[in-house]
Parts: C-alpha cells; structure tokens; sequence
C-alpha cells in the first residue's frame, strides 16, 4: 500500500485546497467536516481546536479519512485512509498561522477569535494523520 | 436535527456536483470515495455496483456520510450523516443513466463496462441514504 502523497499530488494536500476529513464518534457514524490540510512528508496534518466534535471523536477513535477533489477537475483526487498517530499542541500558532498565510494569504489566523485573545479562549491542536493507504487519481 | 436539504444547497446534492462518500469497513476504518448523487426529496441516493467495497462496508455496516464543497467556492458546502436505509436495484439502469446524463451528457452510462455488456457483468444498486442531521453552510 502507498503510504506517501505522490508528487503528482502533492499539491491537493499541500493546499491552498479544502478537504473532507472523516472521523468517527462514539455510536460508530462517520462525520465529515471540511478542514486545511497540509503535509510534513510523513504525516498529513490538520489543525483544529480543542474541545472540538472532532476532536473529542479522535481522542476516543483515532481512524480517519481525508479526501481532497481538485475543485477544478474533479477526475483528480487523492483520499487518504489512516489514523490520527500523535495530536500536538499548537502552543504558539505556528502551525495555523501558517496555515492561514496559505489559505487565506493573512499572518494570523483568526478564525473567530482574535489572536491577542487566543490564548484564554482557544487551545489549537494538530492532528498527525499517518496514511494506512493513499489512493490517488489518476494514478 | 434538520434532515432535509435546503433549498440553499439543493444544487449540490442534485449535482453535477462530485461528492465525497464515507463509509466504514469491518475494521472499522472509515473509507471515502468520490461519487455522483442526487435527491428523492427524502434521500440522498448514490449509484454503485455490487461487490464493490463500498458496497460490501454498507451490507454489514449502514452508517454513511456524504459531502459536497462547492468548487466554485469552498465555503459553500453541505454535510450529511446518516445511514443507508435501502439498498434498491438499479435493475433497469435509469437511476445510473439519469445520473450519467446529469453528470457526463451521455445517454447511457458506461464507466468501464459497455452497456451492453452491463447485465451480465454488473448488478447496479441504489443506497438510499436518510439523512439523520444536514448541515448547509453557510446556513
């Protein structure tokens, strides 16, 4: 099984695309939500907020999905079956400012919060999605 | 909970639209795939074959989700979780046809196995899946 982002590819994860990550909750449904990604050349890596449904999801069940559809083609994808290896603490926002530079073209992220009011409100965490298997298409 | 899909993001579901289908395998892996859909006014309905994995996933395991981002802008989707109430034959292919018409402008579909060929190669089925909770964004 392909476990790395093809080169062919790399660009769906690498952003700035939206992708569908699946988690499961407790009763068993899957539930999607729509998420940045990125790729640190072994993991994908998904940043969201403690306390969040997904987040309370993997911490009890870590197996995901990722897929990503090339919003101007969508005969390319790639889809990413695996589990969440580590959650790290985002402690100084690297991660999401990086994130939000990428996606939105902004140094902050803001995301609903204000950054000088982040550290009160908001504890960000990274999910490190190690692939099981990685379709892409075409191959 | 709503459960059915509004108005706002019908155009979505109802395609031509790619869409991105989670079910779980008996390891309880969740699995997406991309897929066409549509709408019956209280179902969300996916094409496939028999003996497929996605098949094979909602014969022991009927929990599915099913998103759609909006290419044309990512913060414009719709999310639904629920699970596949009946599975129903294509028998006559006009569900997969309809569905080849909507997506490809073809008559009939093909999608590797000529139409003639179709009844004794491929069993087309219909997952009628009922939406437990929808959620359209932006609401």
């Amino acid at each position: 099984m392909n476990t790395v982002i093809p080169a062919t590819h790399l660009d769906l994860i690498e952003g700035p695309y939206y992708a569908v990550l699946t988690t499961i909750a407790p009763d068993g449904q899957p539930e999607n939500t729509v998420v940045w990604c990125s790729w640190d050349g072994e993991h994908v890596l998904v940043n969201t907020a403690e306390g969040r449904r997904k987040s309370a999801n993997v911490h009890k069940n870590p197996k995901v999905a990722l897929t990503v559809i090339d919003p101007q083609n969508p005969f390319r994808w790639i889809d990413v079956r695996g589990e969440v290896e580590a959650i790290v603490d985002d402690a100084d926002y690297a991660n999401i400012n990086a994130h939000a530079l990428l996606y939105e073209g902004k140094e902050e992220y803001y995301g609903g919060v204000a950054p000088a009011e982040r550290k009160d409100k908001e504890r960000r965490i990274i999910f490190k999605i190690r692939p099981h298997r990685i379709v892409a298409f075409p191959s």
